[in-house]
């Protein structure tokens, strides 16, 4: 029987990269998979757990002769490897899983890679990293965002097949609709939750506000604690349009501010019927 | 067997009231248990469940002769009913189950009934609402604020061993400790939520935006949906300290939005380093 895939090549087997590998290997999808990453260690448990087939630190060997690249490294390092076109060879369909597209498709362009760069972003993910922490299962009955932009027919089937394969479903966007969305659904919840975080970090040391502590406040500053260079990586790699959201946002801030201070129970009332609204928007 | 505490009346008989009454009416705890409230079908709820063994609609019938008085209505509500000491009987002891301390301690002082109020707040609670949601263990392993200011040891004692008979834990605080505190753990992520909500409502709607939505948004902005008159009460009660908190955070998320702007690294490695350091507190 045919395999749908030649050869695979993760280029960062993380939590990611190695979820989308381990379920190609599981399906038998893929001619091989290789894994790429700069620990050795990590790399070991990817094989270990039969993730991947074999494995290799230089992304430029690992790539001689594959099908299809994916790039699931942190968004500054997927800009920089399309930075560089001489390592993947000329017959590479390339896709990535990075929060942020439009820097990226215009890496591939000026590598002159865009008929066969398909950004990818899986709305997946977890706290925990690495391949110990991977699930063929991840993207099953998640969203998978695509961006055909400048690729042709031939890479954008391929690569979408590639995520469906994992069991996601696919919404195509541009880069643009994609970037300014994912901006204030996932980019300004995590920059609010920093900011809160550090606003309250000089109380909760002590005894009384831990006490004090329930599961209001957990859940909302759940990702308090998330990587700083993912981040910081995020941050400037989609700075316009976060840079929007977080001065929406901080006029509303200041409007509810106003409001407490004022004791203005209509302009209150406003913004917490506004955030009911979003609230039953988003579980609708 | 003599049982601790005499006539219980509980004055709002909603998720929190109810559930201290199941549990006194489970343990056996006290001779008789009461319930007022307005709506008679979510008292009749609460009889027919257990929780209480009668009701009454006017709360100065119900408290006559009551041993215990327990305040579980919004802290407006909790207000207005310390404003009118001719409907506790003489010998009952009061306590309430509000966000905000402050401002009860002063209502019971102006009527004269400091000696015998002992505020109390649990840190329990849940997005359901009335008789129908109550849990007798709802408050067993939590912690209870009590502020004792100026009320007899007596009183103290008898409201103390009423809400450890819940199987809370007792944190004491003075009333002004506790406000302070919850406007940070508490009434300031309600309202950052708040905002947030409010900032996102205009696109919220739209299909790509539901599309792009997972788990962080969604833990995130889980308070987003909270009821609107509870909050405002409690916004008009505590005022001072909220606004405290409500500008540290704006200034606070001023800091990160420049950051973001002039891509200072530095910057944004303090803020995130502060917010990491604040989730290791409480989770600790």
């Amino acid at each position: 029987m045919s395999r749908p895939f030649g050869k695979v090549v993760v280029v960062g087997s993380g939590l990611i990269g190695a979820s989308l590998a381990g379920r190609l290997k599981r399906d038998a999808a893929a001619a091989r998979v290789t894994g790429v990453g700069r620990s050795e260690a990590n790399l070991e448990t990817a094989v270990s757990r039969g993730l991947i087939d074999d494995y290799a630190t230089d992304p430029a060997q690992a790539l001689s002769g594959a099908d299809v690249a994916v790039l699931s490294a942190p968004v500054g390092a997927c800009i920089e490897y399309l930075g560089r076109p001489e390592i993947f060879g000329p017959d590479t369909v390339i896709t990535d899983a990075a929060s942020v597209k439009a820097p990226l498709v215009a890496a591939a362009a000026a590598s002159g890679l865009s008929d066969r760069f398909v950004g990818a972003h899986p709305m997946a993910g977890g706290t925990e990293v690495g391949a110990a922490a991977a699930d063929p299962d991840l993207f099953a009955e998640r969203t998978v965002v695509i961006c055909r932009e400048a690729a042709s027919e031939k890479a954008c089937g391929k690569i979408e097949a590639l995520w469906s394969a994992t069991g996601a479903g696919i919404v195509r966007l541009t880069a643009g609709e994609h970037d300014a969305t994912v901006a204030r659904t996932s980019h300004l919840p995590q920059f609010a939750v920093f900011a809160l975080g550090a606003a309250l970090a000089g109380r909760s040391g002590e005894d009384t506000f831990r006490a004090l502590t329930g599961a209001g406040l957990r859940d909302t500053t759940r990702l308090a604690a998330s990587d700083a260079a993912m981040w910081q990586s995020i941050a400037e790699a989609n700075r316009d349009a976060l840079l929007e959201a977080l001065e929406e946002f901080g006029r509303e801030l200041d409007a509810v501010t106003k409001a407490v201070r004022e004791g203005d129970a209509d302009a209150l009332a406003d913004a917490i019927g506004r955030s009911q609204a979003f609230r039953k928007d988003i579980d609708s």
